[in-house]
């Protein structure tokens, strides 16, 4: 049995999703969307996020914390942007001694969907199915972070732990 | 009388100077870099710079955290590595409620050398005249800390604020 935090960085919309996976067996634990507004300081943005990943992981004692690569195809501001929002995150992994784990985009949808260049409907339906959740995750920020969890929750390294 | 923390992110070199505004005086109370090996996985790294930061408030209490803003001409790679280490540093000032400013690297060169175009040595120079340091600082990310800490201090805000 294994317990993996995904995390969707952003400053406005950081989603967060909890993955339960036991043989076979996936399952979602938690998952949902930390909002800050444009209105606040971008230190209290960041703080927030940062303390509410660090109640998750509190919470769920995940074995790993997982994350999405950024595609570099972006420009230098979105790419600083997600970045500050990404270190806000990982700096709480990295106080609460759990790991990360890093995935590109395209392996992140072939996890999930078979394929490198799914859609983003396609992401949330199949995070959906994966999970058994009664119907796909409303926010697109939710169903990535779920998706970074399944991907490394179905990675090899974690599959041969254990098995 | 104004106590201004600068902060240079950068995962391997995170240059910090902390400055004291008095009137027209300026004196340089702590200055130096955290740095962190390439061995250590970057959820460590992250959480030893946002550690030493808050060590950093505590110890100091500056008024304000003062950070460059990146050079955008930069490719999305670096720009996504500096917003990583940068997220880690403003969750310091963010948890402790340190207000953030931020200065374009143009604005510091500026207030510092009196020209935005100036090199680095030169800005190495001028902080060290500036802070009447025996000599200027070894480091050139410790130089850019102390450097944006100026910035802020002789900016038009804090000026008028101490008036």
């Amino acid at each position: 049995m294994v317990i993996v935090l995904g995390i969707d960085p952003g400053t406005a919309h950081t989603g967060f999703g909890v993955v339960l996976s036991r043989g076979q067996h996936l399952a979602a634990l938690d998952g949902g969307v930390i909002g800050t507004g444009p209105d606040e300081a971008i230190e209290r943005r960041l703080a927030r996020i940062h303390a509410r990943v660090c109640d998750l992981i509190s919470e769920h004692r995940p074995a790993a914390l997982a994350v999405e690569d950024i595609f570099f195809g972006q420009n230098a501001r979105t790419a600083f942007a997600v970045g500050q929002a990404r270190g806000a995150v990982i700096t709480s992994a990295g106080l609460s001694g759990v790991p990360c784990y890093s995935y590109t985009p395209q392996a992140v949808k072939q996890a999930v969907c078979g394929s490198g260049r799914a859609e983003k409907g396609q992401v949330q339906r199949m995070v959906g199915a994966l999970l058994a959740l009664p119907e796909p995750p409303e926010s697109d920020h939710a169903a990535d972070a779920l998706a970074v969890a399944i991907c490394h929750a179905n990675s090899s390294s974690v599959r041969l732990a254990l098995a």
